[in-house]
């Protein structure tokens, strides 16, 4: 097994692509492909702050160090989301699945001299996603979401970034569209691209790893040394887009390429057939009672959470510690 | 386990409408589906001589037994493919696959009373799908399905019947959707359709079984004693359109009902979206030198194919016998 670039000895292989890589060509295939993207989709102009959505995983960190490889200027933030170690992610006394991935996140950050930036809802809403997930009686995912957008969004638009880039790869975004095409679910169709632009209030958000499968981002964090949190969340176990991941990865064994096809060739043929004629949200949003965030409603959807997990009204989401020391 | 509808005891769940039927009931749910579908889509007026692709298997027998339950004047016509018994489905000196098939169709068409038309590929066009398949160097499925639309096409045309009814379940036709939309070929989706209407030269051609899984027609005939070949067609084992069935099976089998939302959520809101801007086949098409088809080139698809299997030019296309009896 040879190297394609340089014909010295391959340490992976990648069928979709039909070649094999040493570790150095492997590193530089994700960085090649990772400008394209940001490239091709106009994601980050030079110049943009860039605020790095990460949760210890192995695309975020690799998202972070291959945004700093390429030029650009990325600080990161973590959300620790208080999901414990038990069975069914509940918080409990051993150190749970949000303190590993943190602990991850801040020894990455101080080893590369990264700038990182940490919000706990625990700390600063009064609540964590276990007990979300209770209180709505809905699947921890959904609130999690929720949870993380509102304060990612919140928090570029605070620190003055111009984009949000998180670490969807694209096993992640051709399992969204499957979801989405098995119930033709065309708002979400007419939405699903690797660039939203900014507007009404939120940030722009990138998804710079749309060309790299989650098989390809955690061989970079391998050849690359970063340590990540390998445990998938807990309560994430048998949801929906897991399945959906998958179906596409079997259907992948039988025909590499399969997924790259799919999203791309949406993105190509498809994505704009979704956008004409769809209802879309439309129109000027308003601003949240509780915190000023652009929303249809009186209040945002994350502070008629936090009222309902917590019991009391609104309080106000600010931005504590910065740990990890500046570039 | 009781009925739904008459609290008996049930012999069939069917999850995806979360019940479970005795043989009385579920054999009217098959008519009734089957019975919407032709009515929602307008597939067959009344007095419509309907001409039903019979292959032997569940679906074109349990399609055949439904039509005439439900009043429709509807003739079939059995193709003779050549299909052998060995394991790539080569003809040998054994019984063969198609031989068995063929079987199956006379002996119910004779026990019912309905009549059945049949061409013999070998002795009417001097060639085989297995040696087609070996001539054309593409999958077998390619060249069945070429010569099986050409030749339903034409002897619906020159009978004089108005439709042309196929057996297409709903597994089948979620599958292909699934296959178009991995690859979004925009063409093939914006063709995708339950119905295809007549016109240049071509028949109406309609699929009264899409609201019917191959699990509930497989159940219909066991129901209705319809003995039916069982055996999946040699040549097709393996290929890509199973597999597609197969992960919507999985799909199916952790969300109930993931089959028929798929398909019938393309069709509401979808289907348009790929018509418009769409290039389609376009314009009046010519007639084949050979046989007087309706193709867009000089000579017709089958035509070609004939030529290139049997190395001679075009022979005559014509009906022989007309096995069973008449209605």
């Amino acid at each position: 097994m040879k190297c394609r670039v340089c014909r010295g000895p391959a340490v992976i292989d990648v069928p979709r692509h039909n070649a094999n890589f040493c570790a150095e060509h492997f590193l530089r295939l994700c960085r090649d492909q990772t400008r394209k993207a940001i490239e091709a989709f106009d994601m980050i102009a030079p110049g943009d702050r860039v605020l790095v959505a990460v949760s210890g995983g192995k695309d975020s960190l690799a998202l972070w160090q291959l945004l700093h490889e390429l030029g650009h200027t990325a600080d990161g933030l973590y959300i620790g989301l208080g999901i414990g170690a038990g069975p069914k992610g509940r918080p409990n006394d051993e150190v749970g699945y949000s303190d590993v991935s943190g602990e991850h996140v801040r020894r990455f950050a101080a080893s590369k001299g990264f700038r990182l930036l940490e919000i706990d809802v625990r700390e600063e809403h009064g609540f964590d996603i276990p007990t979300a997930a209770a209180a709505t009686r809905r699947v921890p995912c959904s609130s999690c979401g929720l949870t993380k957008r509102h304060l990612f969004d919140r928090a570029a638009i605070d620190g003055g970034y111009d984009v949000v880039a998180t670490g969807h790869n694209l096993d992640d975004e051709a399992a969204v569209l499957f979801g989405n095409a098995l119930q033709w679910n065309t708002d979400y169709l007419a939405r699903q691209a690797p660039v939203l632009p900014a507007g009404n209030g939120f940030p722009r958000k990138v998804k710079p790893l749309v060309r790299l499968t989650e098989r390809e981002t955690a061989a970079y964090c391998v050849l690359s040394g970063i340590d990540y949190q390998v445990e998938e969340c807990p309560l994430a176990a048998g949801n929906r887009h897991l399945g959906y991941k998958d179906l596409l990865e079997q259907a992948e064994r039988r025909s590499p390429g399969t997924k790259h096809t799919f999203y791309f060739g949406f993105l190509d043929r498809a994505a704009e057939r979704f956008r004409s004629g769809g209802e879309g949200p439309g129109g000027e949003l308003g601003r949240c009672a509780g915190c000023g965030a652009p929303t249809s409603e009186e209040t945002c959807a994350f502070c008629r959470l936090q009222a309902r997990v917590t019991g009391v009204g609104d309080v106000p989401v600010r931005i504590t510690s910065t740990a990890g020391v500046g570039r």
